[in-house]
């Protein structure tokens, strides 16, 4: 995540036009070397010896934080508490009450320090499109959202990562991947989840093998096991559920997996309303999928956008339409809509603070305390 | 309904090859009028006066039963005493009462009378190819089963019909969709459902126009209601979700939706296992995608499989490849598998009789009930 | 073939209402016993020992022309001057002159004798709604037609038979493919095809297999052949292309194939105009593409029409929204627009007679002496 | 194109690893204003005043010529003179002389000055894949290519530029869009279009309007025109389309569009071999359809491989799996393919040179001249 997060403020000067330029000023990370070779490759003024002198360097503005979950509140809490402004990975805690820590000190913030968090895909194009058709009226009255959040990666033979522990990650699909449906629905719809309805939390691999520093990293995180090597508890959820309630009515479900093979990042979320409807899929994430139910019938269809037009949110500062977007992009238009707001003007689409993000991992955790109330109904007893 | 029913009992003739032919010997409808027209129309017979009349004509053998869902019950349980064998529509019955009889009738039955349901999706190409290729351990353990079953004829603006009353049909898209999809599940997988893990029930509509007779029928039983009309209470569901466990671990979730605008039939499952997941969409019925994981990585993908090979599920009595199946296929298909069935044959795929129907029916009623116990967690209650 | 037409002509009558009702009055074929067992089967009143007995039988008033393409001309003119009204399968001739004949029989036709021939695909939902649009003026001024039409069963395994000899079929791919295609450009525009502006065959395998009539047929009148097996001279295409200009000055290029690796029955056209496009595969027969230009570019999208509403073409005689059609509905709504026909009465949608289906021979031949004149340019001669 | 080349050369530093860093040294436009603004931005040391003092500049290596196509020659061949190695836009020259020029003046360069020529598409990795598939034997022998690019921003409503001069761009859309897929056909296939078999040139817009230097530009260099302007004559194709023969014998069509309604940047190419299939969209840049015809029937189907995985072209460099790729990936890796040779290395991919070039340049020539011979066949003279 940190070269991603580097290249958006990088990047972000180059595609957009704005008053304060970011420079990247200082880098910290658990090995100083891992530090000082980024900082050169990517153009980082300096690499601290650790995040707390950081986050006390005058020449830092703002902290981007993106380390392991378990030191979300602690790294974002004390930057704030420096006068930095913060902008964290998500998920904003590894518990609730983490995340209410962060959302209490980000609204004690002092000197204006603003908070945000990297929910980023509220910045694929087709995603704030589906928020403008729905805040334009497009769809009327929402009746359903459908979302899941798909990946493969964790299959029994993906080797043990932090990922896989309770502690440094809090949870696993569902804090990874319901965290940005839970945002993405709320972002776009506008409207809050009031209940969760029912809820299911499945573990279905118990124990992972250990790699050295030595294997390679295969992407996501994911690092191959050898046999016969050591294995360690895998104490995450790998795929997680949910029934929800929205507060007009809607009926909303969300699921997370990390095994459901054939899916390598597909953050679907399909939205019917009164009068129109509209899907996304990630994998996809250059196409909206849009039903506009006031044509006549003979003409209704799902209408595949290809958001690359300049009439499309933040395509006009890329290429010509047709030539599609990679998933980088949405890490630059958030790095400018941040900057834009640090220069004291709007950003394009609404970004999410500590608090915003705070709702968020409510949803969550009424979700988790849901799955294990276990409400259960054996379908025999009947 | 009755016509697609008629035309498969005569279609089956054409198309396979079996020892009984079937022919249609007598119709009941509840006006003698529909019957004798029905009756000239199809090639019937006899025009029966009542359905009791026809379940005692000794011409009659099987009994089809496809008439509104209240009906069920009494009709089959008639026919199954007169010794006949009978074909019911799903859902087996309108409460779970209901369904029970009709299953103790089944086992009671004398003379070796056979029950049958019309779980028609059974016998698209592109679900039974799902079933074998679960059956032959191609996906290995299943971890996820994710299904919906989707339309959008219940706008506000469609007339009420037996369909929107809770005492003629028993439940609104629950009993009409869910009942299809827990039944493909259970037929594709082998397994059954255990639990029912949470459930939400939503009604958007609450009372819809009354037409009269002279208005048109505009498919689906959906007829637009005129200004001023006379309202009655809609008293279904709209909508209905839940999440169940299997007994072998995997985790499901289940949606039924008349008001999804943009779904038009969008009955979908998707199946993920260890070595390889599936995929359905009915509006292509013609297709099935399969992900298959022992591929290399380089070379995974979904596959788009058109089912009209010969070595497809009984694509063989049809059309050369690439000649594609329509929706009266499966109705053909099913209506052969009775006819080999009764003459003492196997079908080509297993059919279900009134006892699996009621292992469905007994899903459908643990859901209703977890629904209505509202086990509800409120999201901003932490 | 037989059988798609004998449903074809049954099936129109309980879906369609009309006031001629036909009866399949007599059969022939080049095997009595073939007659026989097909009259039986599909409810033919009688077999007769030879097409010529058939054609002067006072029974029958249309003479479905259903045999090898050697004899389409042979027969229909034959039936023709019995006064009989005649259905003829496509191409029309094996040769321009054949096709000349029967046009010129056609319309030297005595009481009234019409002809028809079974260019199915215009009543296809998606293709009779893709010329709706054009003739409503949706598409403006027309640009772009490209199509092509690709099957794989000519793969070189594929055994010998009457379609690989260019005396029995007068051509392959293009007389059997192109035929459609050309046919559906003109039938969707409206437009004539006034200059093929370049061409060219290609014939990828020079022999085949000769198989005893004990194999079994595998569909399209494919058939593996068997190791060692007699060989025979394959003389026909098995790709042909070409380029064409129409009156209105758009450019179309057509394509045939059969052997299109992964193709089945991949029947596509894609046409741009100014102000909107279509799009078109018979492998998803139930879609028509459809991009509307007017609307604002935010919006744009190649929309995904589900061609199963009422307001669809042929479609309300069928089921509901969503429950798709497949292959033999374009035969069975093509044989009830020949009965409204004959019953004095419109089609539907335009059908073809002799007349207009030579236009789409004289195109076809234009191409072949096109692609024999070898207008060649060699790359490296520059 | 400015942006794309210096973004390209930037990033190539960040996510490839290689001896040879790349400094953006010197820039130089038409206005000496354009170019240190530029410089500014993009990071490059030094703006010159003309192009020819940048190619004199001992700090320059490597020319990257990226300006309207009439000066590809003479920058490019005053900077091989000048011992500078060359990197040039596509297509080659204005005309087959230029071409001719170029590729003799690389053969002559001395001081081992090497030439370039971005086809970018050659390093979309579901490209790359194409060819890795083909030269495996994976398809077997090649029998099919059917390649268009089309898109449709050269609508009537598009105002004049240099790229609608046909001395300044040479051709339209058969030198802008033709020359991409030529070259991605040879690339792939490995194989040389030897003959051209018919041709076809249409210009549908004759004059255009002339806009102001005050209007914006709306993408890919297409400018709304206004009402009343000052118009000027468009004097090149806007469509082209031909048919070619690879000397391995497959056929192929090649079409090129700039008024294809709908479509964007559809670059397509579908190729079938005897043993199997490929089909890629550049609207669906990260995936490539596959079909293996060695597979059983049953499981032959259109695989969609989402070319994200690490075992993928490129891919490594950038994302975890599922995490799609943008345009300028392409760019970017032909940036690092082309250090990579500077350095001493090989390419991950092979690149074009002038003398491959002109090669593609001969098959468009061959085109031009096919098309203006009008080879052509009236339908109705037959």
């Amino acid at each position: 995540m940190g070269r991603i997060h580097a290249n958006a403020w990088r990047q972000a000067q180059l595609f957009f036009d704005f008053a304060c330029r970011p420079a990247l000023a200082v880098v910290a990370s658990g090995h100083p070397r891992t530090s000082s070779n980024f900082a050169v490759k990517w153009g980082v003024l300096k690499a601290a010896s650790s995040w707390d002198r950081l986050i006390k360097d005058p020449k830092v503005a703002l902290v981007d934080v993106c380390v392991p979950n378990y030191m979300h509140a602690q790294v974002s809490i004390a930057a704030l508490k420096a006068g930095k402004h913060v902008a964290c990975e998500k998920p904003l805690g590894t518990t609730i009450t983490e995340a209410r820590d962060m959302a209490m000190a980000a609204l004690e913030a002092k000197n204006g320090a603003r908070t945000f968090v990297w929910f980023n895909y509220r910045r694929c194009p087709a995603v704030s499109l589906m928020r403008e058709l729905i805040h334009e009226g497009r769809l009327g009255r929402i009746r359903h959202i459908r979302a899941h959040y798909l990946q493969d990666w964790g299959r029994a033979s993906t080797a043990h990562s932090w990922r896989f522990d309770s502690k440094l990650a809090g949870s696993g699909a569902h804090g990874d991947l319901n965290s940005h449906i839970v945002d993405m629905a709320r972002f776009v719809t506008g409207d809050e989840i009031v209940q969760v309805c029912g809820a299911m939390e499945a573990q279905f691999i118990h124990e992972r093998a250990v790699v050295t520093a030595s294997s390679k990293n295969l992407g996501l995180g994911a690092q191959k096991s050898k046999r016969g090597a050591k294995r360690q508890a895998s104490t995450v959820d790998d795929a997680f559920l949910f029934l929800a309630r929205m507060r007009n009515g809607a009926v909303a479900s969300f699921e997370a997996s990390r095994m459901a093979t054939g899916n390598k990042n597909a953050n679907c979320m399909e939205i019917n309303g009164e009068l129109g409807s509209v899907k996304f899929d990630f994998e996809r994430m250059n196409e909206l999928q849009w039903w506009d139910d006031t044509l006549p019938a003979r003409e209704q269809g799902w209408s595949k956008i290809l958001c690359t037009e300049p009439s499309h949110p933040y395509v006009g500062h890329f290429w010509p339409p047709g030539h599609v977007h990679g998933y980088e992009h949405q890490f630059i238009s958030m790095a400018a809509d941040i900057c834009a707001v640090l220069a004291g003007g709007e950003p394009a689409q609404p970004l999410a603070d500590f608090v915003d993000a705070y709702r968020t991992q409510q949803v969550l955790e009424a979700a988790i305390i849901s799955a294990r109330e276990r409400c259960w109904m054996q379908t025999d007893a009947l």
